[in-house]
């Protein structure tokens, strides 16, 4: 249904037979009108079912309902794609809870920072969603410091060390994750159970706490299938930077110096790559083609049947508001328990043809 | 740098020594203010350049610097990848403007309209960025009646007729749109000069806009190369809904009905759906793979070397500001040449693998 009949300043101004600002300083400032005139206007208000206008209401409340979400540059347009959902289900999810997002872009940190100052003090946003969180990230310091809510997507990496896996001890602030470590070892998993042994690992260069979490997964799967010695893993695992063609190249490196019979990627277009240098080396051989498995689900991955590691992105939006609304409803946001504001999801394994076949046995 | 030393209501209070309500109350009501007071207080605000709250400047201003643009969700994920880049862009040219963005859904255009009001009335949401227009929309109706200013990405389609291509008689709004037909025919083009004459189009089915745009281009690229028959044309095409798995049926059809050498696509995804088609076919026959030519240059193409027609986002999200900013900031909105209210943007073809191969003379 359509709204031409909502109530405006004006409907309510010519019911009550005064000014538009009689109307408003009887919402605004109710000393300035004289008594009766102010019980006419408040009548008019009620009968026509007049909302006042947000900033009039947002002076009163201090609170303007809106959550600041700064835009990534979308780099190669394919790991975008999974901040870009993420961005969609926060939308939806704050709408559902009567909020609203408001975004902003920013070069880097600092400039991010730049903005918060801008977005709170100028447009009165109340809380902010914070992506691609990293080591000593500034902006956590500076909203902390300044008293403002968020929350990340993405946890506090400075404090979680390999092998400190309890939330609890990591919750200096409100964050939800995925734990892309579960991911990368759901793959081997599935990919031992398929028959293979030499499993290859395409990873990002260390230093990236996302990247690193993803290879942690699938060495220890590989420790615990049996694969003992560094030097083993050291050849079956490979580092370059994020893309399709490294990917193809870091395929055929592996291939010719380990043979693995599978390839678990820390993203779909390392997979892509991957599965390109598979398809290539199945063709000239006419032997098998080795499995892949790509990270993040991405559209590409739906499209050419690549395996991939899925974030539940609607479920970690969905909590990310929660984390947020017990901040802005209550006095949640200094106490509470650490446990509370830290969430880490389970990823999900989707098996598709890049990797859905047994091998026979060698 | 970091934004630590911003002054704010409480800091312009403890420098003027008086209470914040004292600072609000001589931004927003100054004649509730003893003069000394007041000038002590306005002292500190220059002083220390305090900005006010946007709240309170936005019911002096009646201008939030906020502009609405409603997510679409998110079909397939691959065409999706065209709004979302949009929206990027739309952000970025927002804010060189000092304007804002504020995301919601809707679930369909009368739940858009229903939160249009909303936003407007409660949020003071200035102005509206249109998505995915169509034959008769509601949407453009209810904000031109309700005197909103706003732009569409997407022409006002009721009134376009198939050989009535200026602009000036179709701006009843202000919008920008890329016009397809350019871009199919570009790809005919492409093909007929690297010597293929039997040049299929997988389209959706008629009625889209959208589709019968991208449609139109191929078929008077066909017309001009000679293709003179009905009967051929129709043979050359087909129309299926948008998806990689219903390209891969379509391509099949056609090539076992037409024999096509080259396909033009209205997406990529069922230009995705095509190449796999042409690969198998190759593979089988070991003959020529047939081209294949996408539409809205997605990250899937890029990564699998897929030629495409990429839309200009960049350029029509800064056009689509500059037409708003036009209502905003005079009287143009009801008045001014129509002409210089409408945008059509030339979309420009990225050739790839999937085309880049001339064809030996048959």
């Amino acid at each position: 249904m359509s709204d031409d009949r909502r109530p405006t300043l004006a409907t309510v101004a010519a019911r009550a037979a005064v000014s538009r600002q009689t109307v408003s300083n009887a919402l605004n400032a109710p000393h300035l009108v004289h008594p009766e005139t102010l019980e006419r206007v408040l009548g008019a208000v009620a009968e026509l079912g007049y909302r006042p206008h947000g900033a009039a209401r947002q002076l009163r409340t201090r609170r303007s309902g809106v959550v600041g979400l700064r835009l990534e540059p979308t780099a190669d347009g394919i790991s975008g794609a999974v901040l870009d959902r993420f961005l969609h289900s926060v939308t939806e999810q704050a709408q559902l809870r009567g909020y609203r997002v408001m975004l902003f872009t920013a070069a880097d940190d600092d400039a991010e920072i730049d903005q918060y100052g801008e977005l709170v003090d100028v447009l009165g946003v109340d809380a902010f969603v914070l992506t691609s969180t990293h080591h000593g990230d500034p902006r956590t310091r500076w909203l902390s410091a300044s008293d403002v809510p968020f929350v990340t997507f993405g946890r506090p990496w400075a404090t979680t060390s390999a092998d400190d896996r309890d939330p609890a001890d990591v919750a200096d602030h409100a964050w939800v994750d995925v734990d892309g470590a579960v991911g990368t070892r759901a793959a081997v998993e599935h990919l031992l159970d398929l028959g293979h042994r030499r499993i290859a690992f395409i990873g990002w260069p260390s230093g990236s706490d996302v990247g690193d979490d993803r290879r942690r997964g699938w060495e220890r799967a590989m420790r615990a299938a049996g694969a003992t010695g560094d030097e083993e893993l050291d050849r079956l695992s490979i580092s370059v930077v994020d893309g399709v063609g490294t990917g193809v190249l870091a395929a055929e490196r592996l291939l010719s110096r380990a043979q693995p019979t599978a390839f678990v990627c820390a993203s779909d277009s390392l997979a892509l790559g991957a599965l390109s240098a598979s398809r290539t080396l199945a063709a000239a051989a006419s032997g098998d083609q080795p499995a892949v498995v790509g990270f993040d689900d991405t559209p590409v991955a739906r499209a050419v049947g690549l395996s991939s590691v899925a974030q539940p992105l609607t479920e970690a939006a969905g909590r990310a508001f929660e984390l947020l609304l017990a901040q802005l409803t209550d006095q949640h946001r200094a106490g509470g328990e650490p446990a509370d504001r830290a969430v880490l999801l389970n990823p999900r394994l989707v098996v598709r043809d890049s990797s859905a076949h047994r091998r026979p046995p060698t």
